[in-house]
């Protein structure tokens, strides 16, 4: 996420913003819309701009010094190793002066799931989830729907679209068969909207062929994430339909969590948004995969010893293991609210 | 809960507020400080000043008469069948104008509980418990020390001091064995504190004669409530050891809840404490019997799918069922935040 300013005898004479990776980048199109008034002026953006060749796009710091900028503000420095200074050091050898660090803090928040794949390989993983107050995401039915207001759901649809896949488990297709798309509210028409890859954790191939996540591969497809015990026939039904299925390490018969964010990150998932069940809400967590959480909270009370919780698994020992939350923040969302925190304090 | 001011001439001249039942009124107090100043002056006061003499301290009203208070504004109309409007209506007969329903929802606020048992003839019943951010109340193991922070654990003490009761039930007391007394920070020296009442439900009279809730009668007494199949030595063996027991109408071998909030009630109980465990709560909340809770949650996830939520029980067929909570409130408190609301509508 990255934007960029232009700016001349202090105003703004061109604003540019990344939409999306292969299209030209915020200072191209921030540069691109001052023209020849950016000569003498001051280019403002969030991230430090590229230098280097190895992208769809061509590098922003000769655009840069071909405009005439006499100064960059730079936000951030990119995280990405074939950039990571050589961005503003090239500039500097240009005779452009550079001030890096205004308003990093808010770059960084920005950037927090791209600097964490570029840091780590894997997709930042938010945990998403609507429940009641008392910590459940469904009744000892398994009827889940619905437990939070429409504001909660259509926030979670927005929330797809601002991520690159949305993760669950096969529990959660076989007891709720969700779609899995952003969809926008019914009413509002406007051109069809970015769909994240909708990804499946399906250690056995059980997933039934008419599930709704198989559905429409051309608006949006799905990956499905197996591991070689899987049966044969039905990968080739799959891979019939149009759905790409990925076969990862297994320990215990269940994907190794790590390895299936590896190979998320190889293919560019930046961020996921892992939409439960419970179990595997659980295992993400007690593998330290889950970096963010966000909790859309209904505030009623469902009770029940054996209805579903948002985190299953087992619990440790001791409520001193309960694995403590780092920058809560809570806010109202219709009859709902919003909880958010980070798993690690950074 | 009641306060009441003397202004005269735009000054503050007598304050005072009711500390206890059996104890002088606070318009009582408030016109002895303000002594013969008062004359002429103006009466504040939250609740309607009582006119009737089926108590142990005089009734307000001829005091205020003889004082020469000139008007008199109250918050709220006593619901108190005794009184409800005769105070008023005595004090108009008197000459004396009368303006009510300035401030009327904060009084009515303060004293939701007092309002409560006049009108149904039990205590107002307040759920608090101390949870992880997923509802849970325990480890798989029982485990439930600490899940909250110092300042939630103080303000729960507090919390003890504000009422008449605190109830738990047997299952509580055979696994952390509380004390329930309301104790305040270590290096706070002050007079010991008024105790609440401390009433555990144990239909078998299961309770060790060794529990902590037992011990220290004389600084805080403790009522066990129990059923007729509790055995007789054991019933003796409480009287023994000055423990009050009361044998309460059985459902199903357990005490019925409504029943037994009567017979508190009867005894003078306007305000009960429900501090668990998770069965308790559920039961209490099935019956209709709580008003308001209040969480003290630790921003941490516990998770488990066997680990003890906040409500047990059976969970209703549908997410749709789970019973709302009514004017939600949150506050950060210490490292937790606390969440409060009402179950009923007003």
């Amino acid at each position: 996420m990255v934007g960029a300013l232009v700016v001349s005898r202090g105003r703004v004479i061109g604003r540019g913003y990344h939409h999306a990776a292969g299209q030209p980048h915020a200072e191209v199109l921030a540069l691109r819309q001052a023209g020849r008034r950016a000569r003498g002026g001051t280019l403002y953006v969030t991230l430090e701009p590229c230098s280097h060749l190895n992208k769809r796009t061509p590098p922003c710091v000769p655009a840069i010094i071909r405009a005439g900028i006499h100064r960059v503000v730079v936000a951030m420095v990119d995280p990405n190793p074939l950039v990571r200074g050589r961005g503003v050091a090239q500039l500097r050898r240009a005779g452009i002066p550079v001030t890096v660090g205004i308003g990093r803090a808010e770059a960084e928040e920005m950037n927090k799931a791209y600097s964490h794949w570029v840091r780590t390989g894997r997709p930042y993983v938010t945990l998403k989830a609507g429940m009641t107050l008392d910590g459940r995401i469904a009744a000892e039915s398994g009827a889940s729907r619905w437990i939070t207001g429409p504001a909660s759901r259509q926030e979670g649809h927005r929330l797809r679209r601002e991520v690159d896949a949305v993760l669950v488990g096969i529990g959660t297709v076989l007891a709720d068969d969700p779609a899995l798309t952003a969809r926008r509210p019914p009413g509002l028409v406007r051109p069809a909207s970015k769909q994240p890859l909708r990804v499946v954790l399906d250690s056995r191939l059980r997933i039934p062929r008419s599930a709704a996540v198989l559905a429409r591969q051309q608006q949006a497809p799905t990956l499905v994430v197996t591991t070689a015990a899987a049966p044969r026939a039905k990968r080739l039904a799959l891979a019939r339909k149009g759905v790409d299925v990925l076969t990862a390490p297994a320990t215990k018969g269940r994907v190794r969590l790590a390895a299936c964010l590896k190979q998320l990150g190889k293919r560019g998932i930046t961020h996921v948004l892992l939409e439960g069940g419970s179990e595997l809400n659980a295992a993400f967590l007690k593998a330290g995969l889950v970096n963010r959480v966000r909790f859309y909270v209904a505030p009623a009370l469902l009770g029940g010893a054996r209805s579903i919780g948002v985190i299953g698994g087992r619990s440790p020992a001791s409520p001193a293991q309960a694995r403590p939350l780092h920058h809560l923040r809570i806010r109202p969302l219709g009859t709902d609210f919003v909880i958010e925190g980070e798993l690690q304090p950074h």
